[in-house]
């Protein structure tokens, strides 16, 4: 028994995962309602058949008379969300996370993301960076934002296709796991009419509340608190040649992901990636899909964020326009992440992290999981296992140097941004206009040529052979210029895309810092009060102290990895591009060659 | 006492001339109303003087009452002039050029204008290329256009300001001479109100009666006349390597046009330029201004035009942003052509482009002038004067080649015409966008490099200085873009140019011919209605066999100079083009070699 149903909203299928693109005002014929997880089988009239999202259709009743008026489900609920002093171009971000499903903001993703896929990352990039940087909660969305830039070549494009059509295959069993984390109230109330939304939104999830810890507490909890006993989990800082560092490993793990393979579940229905990951010091490959990176990235968000940035995992909402494409630059961006994370030697170090590169089996796994989300050394507590091997600092000299760091990453935030923009627009150019104007002049002179052939006039073979040789190499640098973003832009904007995500970390990072410090400040205003003893007052400062030790160890690893970046990105950029000079200038010399000299 | 006016049409004062810029409706204040020749002096609100044409202005009468009413002078006569059965687009350039003092075609002009100066470029490249070859009368139009393409920088770019705006030195005392030549009735009516347009329009002229001597009788006065004695004027065709060739002489003269100088007359009110030419058999310079060159392009047109297509000079309307620029362009457009007339053999040899390179005095300038202006072997008298030195053809074959040649120049106009376009968008490519884009990803890095210098980390100096090396680079990039058409594309735009000028004469001098093989065709029934005798058709076949040498000739003339022409156009090109992409290679080279390897 077919039951009709009238698409409320355009959908577009992700590739691969059996689903059905649909667009509104369609009607479909719902072949299965109990497919679960908020899907259904649907078929449309051309006879396709796949999953839609239920919440995207209406299914139809048999109206008495009228018109057929689609009744759109009261969404008002959402307007929760939408913050009410942010400016409205936070509020237009924050949309897109939070509301997508209501009309009118999807008419408005549609209308700034229109034609061009790139103008929500241009609305991030060119609007008012300090903007991002004095609304903290909103600061993460800088870094999701960061994450919609996608580079893989022309069909990437149409990367960011906005939260109505994006979607991650894990979703649908995402939610199974979703409260075992540091989830807090904010979202509880999301779990119906949210959950193809809700299951999508580290970025949504940060920008509510990313410290769950914190939050909770604020500073206090570690400046004021009774510390537990320091166990195994002791993190040294130590004076080395540049000022605080952390202690590095002698040898640094690498790993390496790849190989991603398709596995499915729900009957076949829906599918989903493995890739395998080989650490370096085992060499022995284990599998993970992208819920278990996600899954990492949340644990070492809540034990770690307060004393070091961790960059959000590759957006899930970037998708290719193919599937291989997809899993490819998804593929290259976890190895980007598990680098990065390899080469921190706290991040490398914690159990947490090691537990995820040495998957055993799937009891040892979960046991480990469960220890990992019982830690209680979250959020601001992870300094009490920092031990600076130095002198205590002044306060005033920690609010310095957490100034230094605010305005240094601020203003690198910027000009990546900048370098973003810029390079994003060349690359536009590139693979778009500039190489279809090298087609037209090659054509031009070949067209030339075979207009001369006709001319019955002897002897001009010399020329039109030219002719058309020069029209065939300047069609060749068509191809060629087309083809060298692909080549050398890619991995600058990639580099630069990865900082920009890391540079968008660090206003909560640094914010725990400053938090503390103002919370010093109330010192004697609270010793005053009775509210802590002069003795707090000095606990706090030496705590202090200590977590400023953190962050210049932290900026410290930052720097040098910066250098060690961008030299690298800068040399393989300038590689590629004298390659592509010296190869145009070589055909042309050889077309050159083949005219008369007279 | 002054004199107060208001300007009827817009007027931009040509640089140099001492001519005042006036704006539709604005009040003037004539200061000397005797300053003759179609201008008055007048001054502006803000004080500036200047010349200004009489026909723009109203002198204006103290109204009894009521608004002011600007009598527009009834312009209802042109209007004869517009073709009623050409297409509209040919009436759209028609207009241009022989309508535009009338309100309506002013604001035509304007908006097909518009921002974009090369639009009127476009309408022509772009525009059905079979139309102007249809339409023969207004085939010149194509010649016109072609002129109106200025590539000698991006200050250039507003070349064409439309007839409204541009002006000729030399017009003020052109039209004293202008009825000694071959003019027509068509044209006498203009005296008067056409002054100031009528001293323009070479190409009107050609569009309204390009022959003469060919129109007022058809070929029929060649084809069927008694024809007068040959004198030293004899034209030889030989039978060479490549067919039926002109005689060529052992030396080819050439010229060089340089040195142009202000002169000035009108108490100094009005200046020209005069022009320094040195031929090379004489080696001795004289001096032409440019109506003098317009002169020798009527009498080359008027005797050789239906044999040997004679290209226009540079157009007057061309203008430069600046004087400098301007007398520049139009030197280095002088040069072409004076180098094309001299490497054609009938050309160079003829009597009147003697005269012009052998300027002696006025007197004998004068004489000279009134002889050539007396001359009847205009117009298709001129094939009186070619003496094939082979055996006649027969008419079919005279047909077949005439087709050939046909087709072959309709096919070498819409490439040349295709290549102009597209090189003309490459052109403002490199000159637009692309440069700041350089400059953009320049900034970029050194913005980074100086954020970089901020971070208080030791010993990063190697990287910030490779990184503004690296953005100064891109910098210099920039400006070798923006730089290089002038090097390379200039030189094929100009050389193209001049051959869409040269292809656009060949529908006429073709038509010639054509004209005459159906003349030939009507033969038969001309000898049965009487009109002719047998005797009559055959020296129409013998004389349409001349006519086919003289156009053979012609071809292989022009086939020899095009391989030349190309061969050089695209080895200068391309070696230019060459050494740009080197140079860019070598400078990321050493911007590379900054960056540590690490």
């Amino acid at each position: 028994m077919a039951v009709k149903a009238q698409v409320l909203y355009d959908f577009t299928a992700e590739p691969g995962n059996n689903e059905l693109t649909v667009k509104e005002g369609e009607t479909i014929t719902v072949t299965n309602q109990n497919i679960g997880g908020g899907w259904v089988e649907a078929k449309n009239s051309r006879g396709q058949v796949g999953l839609v999202p239920e919440d995207y259709i209406e299914i139809q009743k048999v109206l008495a008379g009228g018109g057929g008026n689609v009744a759109v489900p009261d969404l008002s609920f959402f307007d929760a969300f939408a913050p009410t002093s942010a400016s409205s171009s936070h509020q237009q971000c924050l949309s897109l996370v939070l509301v997508y499903p209501q009309k009118a903001d999807t008419t408005l993703l549609q209308a700034s993301n229109g034609s061009d896929p790139w103008s929500v990352w241009n609305a991030d990039t060119t609007g008012n960076a300090a903007n991002s940087w004095a609304a903290k909660p909103e600061g993460t969305e800088t870094a999701k934002a960061a994450s919609n830039w996608d580079s893989s070549g022309q069909g990437h494009l149409q990367a960011y296709q906005g939260p109505g059509t994006a979607d991650d295959e894990d979703w649908d069993d995402e939610w199974d796991d979703m409260k075992t984390g540091g989830y807090t109230e904010s979202e509880a109330g999301e779990g119906g009419a949210m959950n193809r939304g809700g299951a999508h939104g580290s970025s949504m999830k940060i920008a509510l509340n990313k410290f769950p810890g914190f939050s909770k507490s604020g500073p206090e909890l570690y400046l004021l608190g009774k510390l537990p006993p320091k166990g195994k989990d002791k993190i040294p800082v130590y004076l080395g040649e540049v000022g605080p560092v952390w202690l590095y490993p002698e040898t640094q793990i690498d790993c390496v992901v790849a190989d991603p393979k398709k596995g499915s579940k729900m009957y076949g229905l829906k599918s989903y990636i493995e890739y395998q990951i080989t650490p370096s010091n085992t060499n022995r490959p284990v599998n993970h899909r992208y819920k278990h990176f996600d899954w990492l990235y949340e644990r070492l968000l809540d034990k770690y964020g307060s004393a070091v940035p961790i960059p959000s995992l590759p957006d899930k909402q970037v998708t290719g326009r193919f599937e291989e494409e997809f899993i490819k630059m998804r593929m290259e961006r976890l190895q980007g992440w598990m680098t990065r994370m390899c080469r921190h030697p706290i991040i490398s170090n914690s159990e947490v992290f090691q537990l995820f590169l040495s998957y055993k089996d799937e009891k040892d796994w979960k046991m480990g999981k469960r220890k990992a989300e019982k830690d209680e050394t979250v959020g601001v507590m992870i300094f009490s296992t920092i031990e600076p091997e130095a002198t205590d600092l002044d306060p005033i000299e920690v609010e310095q140097k957490c100034e230094q760091f605010s305005r240094f990453t601020r203003a690198m935030d910027d000009g990546v941004k900048d370098l973003l923009t810029v390079g994003q627009e060349h690359w536009k150019r590139c693979t778009g206009p500039l190489p279809k104007e090298y087609q037209r002049i090659g054509k031009a002179f070949q067209n030339l040529s075979s207009v001369f052939t006709s001319s019955g006039y002897q002897g001009e073979s010399t020329l039109t052979d030219a002719l058309t040789a020069a029209g065939k190499t300047y069609e060749e640098i068509a191809t060629m210029v087309a083809e060298q973003p692909r080549k050398d832009l890619h991995f600058l904007m990639e580099t630069n895309n990865e900082y920009k995500g890391l540079l968008g970390c660090f206003p909560d990072t640094i914010g725990v810092h400053k938090a503390a410090i103002e919370k010093y400040k109330e010192g004697d205003k609270l010793v005053a009060a009775g509210k802590i003893t002069t003795q707090d007052k000095t606990t706090m400062a030496r705590r202090i102290s200590t977590m400023s030790y953190a962050l210049q160890a932290e900026m410290n690893h930052f720097h040098s990895n910066r250098i060690y970046d961008y030299n690298r990105v800068m040399q393989l950029y300038l590689e590629q591009q004298v390659k592509f000079y010296e190869t145009i200038a070589e055909k042309l010399r050889q077309a050159h060659a083949r005219f008369m000299t007279m």
